[in-house]
């Protein structure tokens, strides 16, 4: 869809003609009320899901669909792809409103906050003025954190997956590291690349860097353990790959590489280093939370997590609860690590089932109520 | 020293003129049953401590000394730099003995066992046919285990800190990915590079990659929150430097890229990849300690290492003790991660003073019942 109106961005200047690639799935109430948002992490594009216009399975198949935990029999369920990302939505790869070729560097500042609002403007096109819940992934539970800030009482339930109200230092350093990387890259020419492959060797090195933080040493021991690469792969040049896990990585970081442009990952990268929801309520977070008019939550975390590990999901819950939100906090001991969430289909699946169920119930009781 | 024999590699071809740098704190006892052999980490070179000769402070500064856990009162400390490093020792930065420039990547194959065979060998050289303990941490632990492996009876003690039996997939791929981004560096040239600065950009990022797996979250956390960095030090360039995290990162690489070889790097950390202290069994690994004819040792681990989780140090204990070996196993609750037994003094010291005074305890003890 087409934005008719700017979009003015947090940390300066705005956006004129953007444009938001998005999926949605399953009809929505004549109230609107079962409207679920779908916020994804940094690499993701708006297909959750199989649909009719294009059936391959989406990045979260499982979880989306008829009979599925976010069941489309019973919710319309909407998914955005991210401001600043490259799959149809409006970019530093997308080209100039005036013609000059892609924004490339000169895209302004990206924030967490940008991403909420483009969603938020996504909404208003299609009409829908308030939803069910805000369901968010990574980067994504940030984004569904920011926009439950800025649009107080837009939703009631809120979800957020292997997310923080803020990054670690120690996740910062990584994704600051991935950055340094690209920018190393001759082929980045200051952000300046032609439109075509870009820095592949940074981009290459900054997936992998990615990958150690996305899994777990426990899951790779128990799937690669110490086994060499197939011998049939042919002759192992000085220092090259000789290890399964070696070969794992570089099949995964080379097909990444062909699908993402190196300036989006910059500035994706960058907004979730910038992210600090305590920021809303000048510094207190049960503030910030207190006054996103929330009725109920869900955090869930993994235990093998290194990028968001669980400390910061009990951080989170914690301070819902001070607010006054009815919460519920996982920490589930997946081996998968931060994108457990994208593998560990039993576990993920039946809390959101249980989730929304709840919810519904709840609804249906105080109903009853209301009618007595 | 200049060794006058050649050393035979392990997976082939050799040496000659070998020229191993160490340095030795204490006296040796009449009996020569007091020597202490350390075993260093990748990077270190054999400056442990300041001595006579070089007065500034070693890399473990704190453990060896008058007074001080390894007492040189009571132990001849002695520290050779690793075969394959920069630091007076032979390696691929060495000129070949033929004169035609640096070995560079024609240095042979180097495996963990080449540079326990180099110290076995350096020993020899000082008259020294048998030692009290063997010392090792991280990288020396690997290469204490190899020295007890290859030459049984040799130490009856052994001590292997932040270390393990072999490494986990997880710590083979954080390597590989610090090799692969020095080999991506155009500097590097194929391994060719002229004598001077090298794969600069390369190694300052590798170095990154191995300080995020040297050191925990949770340190980072307590030491650089989300702090910004000095706001004296100038304007952020786009994706630039803006956390404290991210400066205490680029200072500790720029430091060590001054210091360390690229080519010698690469060697040293392939052979920790390839090092399993099993194969010394056929793949038994109690069988290979049980051959080492060891009476007593200490594994020390850290819960916070990323790098040698503390499942690795309970392997390599329950091992030894099934082999019949008096063995001490500590895992520390340290923050510091892998890196912890260069700064956490109170909980190492102790830890080597304890063990080292209870083995003579144990001595006396038998000297009495023999005598009486």
């Amino acid at each position: 869809m087409a934005l008719s109106a700017p979009l003015r961005m947090r940390r300066g200047g705005s956006l004129t003609d953007v444009v938001l690639a998005y999926e949605s799935w399953g009809q929505r109430a004549a109230d609107g009320d079962n409207v679920i948002v779908l916020f994804t992490g940094l690499s993701p594009s708006a297909h959750a899901a199989a649909s009719t216009a294009d059936p391959t399975p989406g990045w979260w198949e499982y979880m989306v669909g008829e009979g599925r935990p976010l069941d489309t029999r019973r919710y319309q369920v909407i998914c955005f792809n991210s401001l600043g990302s490259c799959f149809g939505s409006t970019g530093p790869a997308s080209p100039r409103p005036d013609g000059g070729g892609p924004y490339a560097v000169d895209f302004p500042d990206l924030c967490v906050e940008d991403i909420a609002a483009a969603v938020r403007m996504g909404l208003e096109a299609l009409g829908i003025p308030r939803v069910r819940a805000l369901v968010g992934t990574s980067l994504g539970g940030m984004s569904a954190l920011a926009f439950a800030a800025l649009y107080p009482g837009f939703a009631r339930e809120l979800v957020v997956i292997s997310a923080a109200a803020a990054a670690l230092p120690s996740a910062i350093a990584i994704r600051s590291l991935q950055r340094e990387v690209i920018r190393s890259d001759p082929a980045w020419q200051g952000g300046r690349y032609a439109p075509g492959p870009g820095p592949r060797d940074g981009m290459r090195i900054a997936r992998k860097i990615g990958l150690m933080s996305y899994r777990s040493a426990l899951e790779w021991e128990q799937r690669f353990g110490r086994e060499r690469r197939e011998p049939d792969a042919g002759e192992v040049p000085a220092f090259g790959i000789e290890f399964q896990v070696e070969s794992y990585l570089d099949a995964n970081a080379r097909k990444f590489v062909d699908g993402f442009d190196a300036n989006c990952y910059l500035y994706l990268s960058r907004a979730m280093d910038w992210f600090d929801l305590a920021e809303h309520g000048d510094g207190d977070l049960v503030g910030a939370i207190a006054a996103m008019a929330l009725r109920r939550a869900l955090v869930v975390g993994v235990e093998t997590d290194f990028l968001f590990p669980p400390r910061q999901q009990v951080e989170l819950a914690t301070a819902l609860r001070q607010a006054g939100v009815d919460t519920r906090l996982e920490l589930l001991p997946s081996v998968q690590g931060h994108d457990a969430f994208l593998v560990d289909r039993p576990r993920f699946g039946a809390l959101l089932r249980d989730f929304l169920a709840a919810g519904a119930g709840a609804d249906a009781k105080g109903q009853r109520l209301a009618t007595a």
